[in-house]
């Protein structure tokens, strides 16, 4: 029976999506990972790994994002359509 | 001009979308906040904190959250609209 604590081991979908949503829309803006960083007050290296599915990033953070990506929360978590 | 860094005690309206979603959908459920933090492998004092918006929750625990309630991750940050 597999236990709740293996559950980020499994899948960590919504890492991905993240990930996918980020570098799309970062990219709409013509922007590098470290103008993104700079952007949201974080570090070149957090949004690399964030980019990267490699790193638990917190709610508040994910929020500072999507703010200066001009964005809802919700929408960097949404699975990515593929269609724009 | 307003730093990155304050950001999160401006708005921090990703905690109060999560927070109604996860009141709303845990009640329908019938489940007590120890029921789902049971089930999510949580800790019933951090559900408690996450739904007053206190705590700063990380992705892989709103995935938790949101496998254990049923639902896509990106559903618990949708604005609540009051309808369903």
């Amino acid at each position: 029976m597999p236990r709740a604590d293996d559950v980020e081991d499994q899948t960590r979908k919504a890492r991905k999506h993240l990930a996918t949503n980020l570098i799309v829309m970062r990219r709409e803006k013509g922007w590098s990972q470290e103008d993104l960083a700079l952007e949201a007050g974080l570090h070149r290296t957090f949004v690399a790994h964030v980019e990267r599915g490699a790193r638990n990033i917190s709610l508040d953070n994910i929020e500072r994002l999507a703010g200066v990506l001009g964005v809802e929360t919700y929408e960097l978590l949404v699975p990515f359509s593929g269609e724009k």
